[in-house]
């Protein structure tokens, strides 16, 4: 049992517009779970005895939760990067082996224990911002082995790590050059039978897919979300970043946790996700790289009352951003969110994104993950850009 | 007399295209200097008794040089950051005591010791990504006692940290409450009066001004700089970043190091930049978070020969930014420059642009000042986002 007293906090709880915060407030810590927080002089009895430490009137959040990342992928694409602003055409790049099937090729040529070490120190940039929870995709492999590959790795960074990752199977990411074409074939054999292993083994918290013009199609992933739902997986999506092909409406009838991107997402979109309960999750830092033009319908969302996460999408192609920080700038910066709607996009509605509810607010009963930091005010967490005023991160109730 | 051996070292000297690099390398340093770099294989014989150190095959580069930053003043400007995301007009802001008076207002009422405070923090943020050199101007003073109190906290940041610190004179930033109907009054009073004695103090490397409709005339800074080639003090200006007064071309006429913003910088403004030397400072964190969509002249600039620069801009205002590694990457994503480019911008034009030729290229007889990446191709640094790859920086000689 531990006190953090002396602190402000913004719990991120109930509705409010703002980011409501809790002056003079104590936290009390039982074990890895929060057991009570509000102002110190109403602490209960229960808690006088306990071990205290004075926060200084330093600012708390929740864990920041990222919850849309492909941060496990084998080698990088800053040649690419360099071909592209050096005039190179997408041809060139793909005849010099670029583009996504490079990281394909990277990503299944390299052994888990190499893919972990290419991802720690992206992880760990994240987790100096304070994330103590981590979506991570596979994606990247488009053979069975591959991918289950990458989802082991996602699972080892957890125990390597003071963080907790949840992993999502995305197989249909892309069609590899070895189905280009089969796509019923790729479908079957790699997303589905893998889906079926990879749920066998542990390995998967939920199912992803690239619904797209150059990736799978409403129907394709309608049929991967039914196995899904056999399997008793939550769904999501990547739908409507490059045009609208209704795929966020498709997931969320699915009872999608999320649609992801969405620049291009229309009212039907926006309704079905309202209806359904879908959270938006905007990937700014995509948005960014891709130097996109199309604003997200943030008006539409808040309107129809749909939740907006925000994360970084991180991923060697489109968006090699490991800061939840520099998201949230952007998501203010690019997409006008409030430094409101920016706090609660990377806590509590990223983890209603990933379907859970014991974190991403400061509550009794939630976890004890925990950011601590060297600000005034809450908006200060978006207003700076390039600067980390974390102080310390607290994961199940132990400074870490 | 030292050997940092078994590295790979952009030297950024030469003119090649790209960032030619020496692999197999050792750099020999004598002091604070640099004494000699090549193949290990060349090593003079003098160099054999030296202390050495391995890098391992790390990239080296000089250390980085930030030419442009505001980044002593007071407060902060967060709540007004909110205020325009909720909603608030331009009008409601200055009314609740906001806009660039508002960090003159903090900055007049701060001691030199609460500045300093302020500013460390943002400084080190920038020398953990290798900054060694950085440019620092007054300007939101805007009487002549804070002027100088903030070229006093710039050196004091040189004598806290080790940083080279570039002092320049920014009193034509803004026009003060005081003397809204006394332009010439301010100029005369405060602009060249302040010069004068801050000079006369040693506090003033350069002289600055913002030319531009909402700040001064260009014949306002024209009388400013012949002040300033009076007292020996070379100059530069803030010029084209919101529409194209010509000011760029005053400056370049006038014998300017840099001109720095540029988005609307003309045809007339390039030829006369190409001509004098000037180099041209492009600013993408102000860029950014204006959301301008104006791109600076970068075909024209290169096609004209003009050195491009890159800096923070680092201010509370329009770029609350302390990172130059995402510069650089905005640089690259936003005004389509190369990764050479890039690292150029930020080593060996950063320093012209500064005037000083002793340092952002690893040459024998420049500065020991030297960044030392955990990456393995110098466009990494350039295409990642919001990731520190920096393994250890070395200034003066000695690893900081
Ligand atoms: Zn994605
Ligand atoms: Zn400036």
């Amino acid at each position: 049992m531990q006190v953090l007293r002396n602190a402000r906090v913004a719990t991120m709880d109930g509705h409010a517009a703002g980011v409501p915060l809790v002056e003079g407030a104590s936290i009390a810590l039982d074990g890895d779970r929060i057991a009570w927080v509000g102002p110190t002089a109403d602490l209960p009895a229960a808690f006088e005895k306990a071990a205290v430490r004075d926060l200084e009137g330093r600012l708390v959040t929740p864990g920041l939760i990222d919850c849309h990342t492909h941060i496990v992928y084998g080698g990088d694409r800053a040649r690419e990067f360099e071909m592209r602003l050096e005039g190179a055409s997408y041809e060139e790049i793909a005849r010099a082996g670029g583009g996504i099937l490079s990281s394909v090729r990277h990503t299944r040529g390299a052994s888990e224990d190499e893919l972990l070490a290419q991802a720690l120190p992206r992880v760990d940039a994240l987790l100096r911002e304070g994330v103590t929870t981590l979506e991570i995709k596979s994606g990247y492999g488009l053979d069975v082995d591959s991918e289950l590959k990458m989802l082991r790795v996602a699972r080892r960074i957890g125990e390597s790590r003071q963080v907790r990752v949840v992993t999502t199977w995305l197989a249909a990411h892309a069609l590899p050059p070895e189905f280009r074409t089969d796509r019923a074939g790729y479908i079957e054999r790699v997303v589905l039978a893998g889906m079926d292993r990879g749920h066998a083994e542990g390995l998967i918290d939920a199912v992803d897919g690239f619904c797209e013009g150059i990736a799978f199609s409403v129907d394709e992933m309608a049929r991967v979300f039914d196995r899904a739902k056999a399997l008793g997986l939550p769904v999501k999506l990547h739908a409507e970043q490059l045009s609208d092909l209704h795929g966020a409406a498709m997931a969320a009838e699915h009872g999608a946790r999320s649609a992801d991107h969405l620049e291009y997402l229309g009212p039907d979109g926006v309704a079905a996700m309202a209806k359904n309960g879908t959270v938006a999750v905007l990937l700014p830092g995509a948005f960014y790289t891709l130097r996109e033009t199309k604003l997200p319908p943030v008006q539409a969302l808040r309107d129809a009352g749909v939740p907006i996460a925000l994360a970084t999408d991180s991923n060697p192609g489109t968006s090699p951003l490991t800061s939840l920080l520099l998201t949230m700038n952007m998501g203010a910066t690019l997409f006008r969110l409030t430094p409101a709607e920016c706090l609660r996009g990377v806590t509590r509605h990223a983890a209603r994104a990933l379907g859970l509810s014991d974190r991403g607010v400061i509550e009794p009963g939630a976890r004890a993950d925990l950011a601590i930091w060297d600000v005034q005010h809450p908006a200060e967490l978006s207003y700076r850009i390039g600067f980390n005023p974390l102080h310390a991160r607290i994961f199940g109730g132990q400074y870490a």
